[in-house]
C-alpha cells in the first residue's frame, strides 16, 4: 500500500501593514490612508486567494513629548502611571480590532500588535525582526510643501526597510478639507 | 426556464513591470534585477491565482548619445537607418520573449511592448497612459555612493509614478562582483 502523500502547502505570503488612528476622529477610528491601504491589499493583491496570505498589522503609538497623551491627568502614584499605560494599550487594541475583524470576515489569517515609539523607526525595526514579504503603508499624498511640516513615514520606510515596500495613497475623493488630516 | 446567469469575473489586477537587458550579457538576456522582480511577483503575489492577474511588460530602449547603439555601423543610406531601427526592435522583442514565455508556462495573461527614450520618464508616462494597479521594478540595491553615478530608475518611479510602486532588490547571492553590473 502506498504511503499517503501529505499535501504540501506553499508558505503564505506575509504582508505587514502599518496602521494608525484618524487624526480627526482619534481612537478607535483608523485613518483614511490606513483603510485605503488595507482595502487595496484585499482587492488588488489577495482577491479570492485568501489562503495564500497572512496579514500582520502593526500599530505604533507615539508618546507626546513628555511621554503621555493625557495632558489633564495627574500622576500621583505608581498606579496612575500603570493605569495610563493600560489605557494606551486598550486604545491601540481597539484600533487593531477594526482590521482584525475585517480580515476574519474576508477569511484572511492575521496577527496584530502594538508598539510604542517613533512610527518610522519602529516599523523598520519590526520589519527586520519579522521579515515580512511585503510592507504596505498608507500615505496622505501630500505635496512637498505640506510634507516639510508633517514628515512622511512611508518615504522613510521605502528608503530604509529591508523588505519590498508599497505605498498606497488615499483616493482623491476621500481627502478631507485639510489634506494634512487623515 | 430561468435565464442562465453569466459568471461575473472580477477584473484582473494589472501589474506593470519595467524590464531591461543585462548590463553584462546584453540582449537577449534579462538583467538579474528584472528576473528577480518577475520571480518575486509570481511567487509572492500571484501564487496559484493565475487568473486574477495580468502582467504588462514594458522594455525601454535607451539610445546612445548619438541615437545608436551600434558604433561600428556605417550609415550611408536611408535604408541603413531603417535596418538599425529594425535590429533594435528585434533585440527588444527577444528580451520580452523571455518574460512572455515564462508567463505562458505559468498561465498568467500578459502583454509586452517596447518603447524608446529615458527609462524613468517613459515608465512614468506609460503608467499614466495604461493606469496599472501596481508597478514592479527591479533594483540593484546599490549604496548611496554607487547610486550617484548610475542613478536609479526605481527611485524616480517611486516618487513620480501615479500608481503604487514596489521595488524589488536582487538577492545578495545574485549580486555580481561589481554590483553596478546587472
Amino acid at each position: 500500500m502506498a504511503a499517503s502523500t501529505p499535501v504540501v502547502e506553499s508558505p503564505k505570503t506575509r504582508i505587514m501593514m502599518g496602521v494608525n488612528e484618524s487624526s480627526m476622529k482619534g481612537y478607535p477610528h483608523a485613518s483614511i490612508s490606513s483603510k485605503s491601504a488595507f482595502e487595496w491589499t484585499i482587492n488588488k493583491i489577495i482577491q479570492s486567494n485568501t489562503s495564500g496570505f497572512k496579514l500582520l498589522f502593526l500599530h505604533v503609538q507615539t508618546p507626546d513629548e513628555d511621554g503621555f497623551d493625557d495632558v489633564d491627568s495627574i500622576y500621583a502614584s505608581p498606579e496612575d502611571f500603570r493605569d495610563a499605560n493600560r489605557r494606551d494599550k486598550i486604545k491601540g487594541a481597539h484600533l487593531l480590532e477594526y482590521f482584525v475583524k475585517r480580515s476574519h470576515e474576508i477569511g484572511v489569517a492575521c496577527e496584530a500588535w502594538v508598539k510604542k515609539g517613533d512610527p518610522k523607526e519602529v516599523i523598520c525595526h519590526e520589519v527586520k525582526r519579522i521579515q515580512p514579504d511585503l510592507l504596505v503603508v498608507g500615505n496622505r499624498g501630500l505635496g512637498p510643501f505640506q510634507r516639510v511640516f508633517v514628515g512622511t513615514v512611508s518615504e522613510f520606510c521605502v528608503k530604509h526597510c529591508e523588505c519590498p515596500v508599497v505605498t498606497i495613497k488615499r483616493s482623491a475623493n476621500e481627502t478631507p478639507q485639510d489634506p494634512v488630516d487623515d
